[in-house]
């Protein structure tokens, strides 16, 4: 059956989620566009989005939305598709440690990252004044964790274990993002050395071809 | 082989881990109190702890952080005993929307709670000021989410479903806290039946316990 995915190319969230149906090699999507500016999409969207955000992605009559539930139901429908990108089974060791360094990514690192991105390059693009005061209270905690992940990376090849993952993924959007607006990996050479490897997968590269075009065209320096 | 965990009563992150512990019955666990105020615990636990914080589980050698990973990892590891707290199996569809409901918790919820009862009632009684921008900020998010929170639960008994689940295990802490300091349950009657449910059990009474007793000897007006 055809998926229907609420998305946009101005959405790190949706990139997590397009970065995973790329890696899947699932072509059976319908893409409807949300005017995430306007929020002209949000009349026929409420019903189904309780936050009103996208992505939103309905399956026959399952909806799910929140990026990161997303990629992990396209994981579990598409298993024997492409890269596992999840453990199998239910080895409490195995998933507990793997569930361990997925969770971090939205503890330590989004809840710093978004408020940072949107106050550098988004407000001012939007033409509303950046609030300094959140970067001050955001960008210290944000540093510090990039520095823990660059350690991490120091005693393996991927964010969640040895082999590139939902982990990873999860980080990229943001990763990619931040690298317009602040030294991500200036200082961290093992950070950047895994951006390296995973940025030049194939997948990657279609996935965040919207997203960079997009910026490129409403944030002044994108492709600085 | 017995448990090892950093934990502090003051802390509603370490109430998850305690609350799964408390609802699986398990009781072979040493807790190692950490000095949340002073953290003169860290000079131990920097080796250990990537971010510094608690709760943290060892388990012989394994090592696991992050209250939302340690609560998956004993239910996994004690699945077969007390409440189930996740789903089984692999099934797309079940743990799709059921991870949705889990992920949320963190994203809309952990996010915009947080920063409110530390500007509240946290900084306050350290002896720090407000900084009522950052609840300007959060705490409409917050109130929306709860509104949200209130409509999901006028369809279904639980969080994620039609069960008692890690998901209501996430939110319980914070909204047990934020209760002290805001109005959580007004005009939000589907919010507060679910509260009376999931605090009558005996689990959350004994896991809750400390908490409620060492705020109450450090916030003013904690049992109005």
């Amino acid at each position: 059956m055809t998926l229907k995915l609420w998305t946009s190319p101005l959405s790190w969230n949706c990139l997590r989620a397009e970065l995973v149906l790329a890696e899947k090699g699932i072509e059976d999507v319908v893409e409807i566009p949300a005017d995430l500016i306007g929020g002209k999409h949000k009349a026929n969207f409420r019903d189904k989005s309780l936050f009103g955000r996208v992505p939103l992605l309905e399956d026959g009559e399952l909806v799910i939305f929140e990026s990161r539930a997303i990629a992990r139901y396209l994981c579990l429908k598409y298993a024997d598709v492409g890269p596992k990108l999840m453990p199998e089974g239910t080895d409490a060791e195995v998933n507990g440690v793997w569930e361990m360094w997925l969770t971090l990514e939205a503890v330590e690192f989004d809840s710093h990252v978004v408020p940072v991105i949107s106050e550098t390059i988004i407000r001012p693009a939007l033409g509303q004044a950046t609030d300094e005061a959140v970067i001050g209270r955001h960008k210290p905690k944000l540093l510090h964790c990039l520095d823990v992940l660059d350690k991490v990376l120091s005693k393996r090849a991927y964010m969640g274990d040895t082999e590139y993952s939902l982990v990873d993924i999860f980080y990229m959007p943001c990763i990619f993002t931040a690298s317009r607006c602040l030294d991500v990996f200036e200082g961290r050479s093992n950070l950047k050395k895994w951006w390296v490897t995973v940025s030049s997968r194939e997948a990657w590269k279609k996935a965040v071809k919207p997203l960079d075009e997009g910026y490129s065209q409403v944030i002044p320096g994108w492709n600085k």
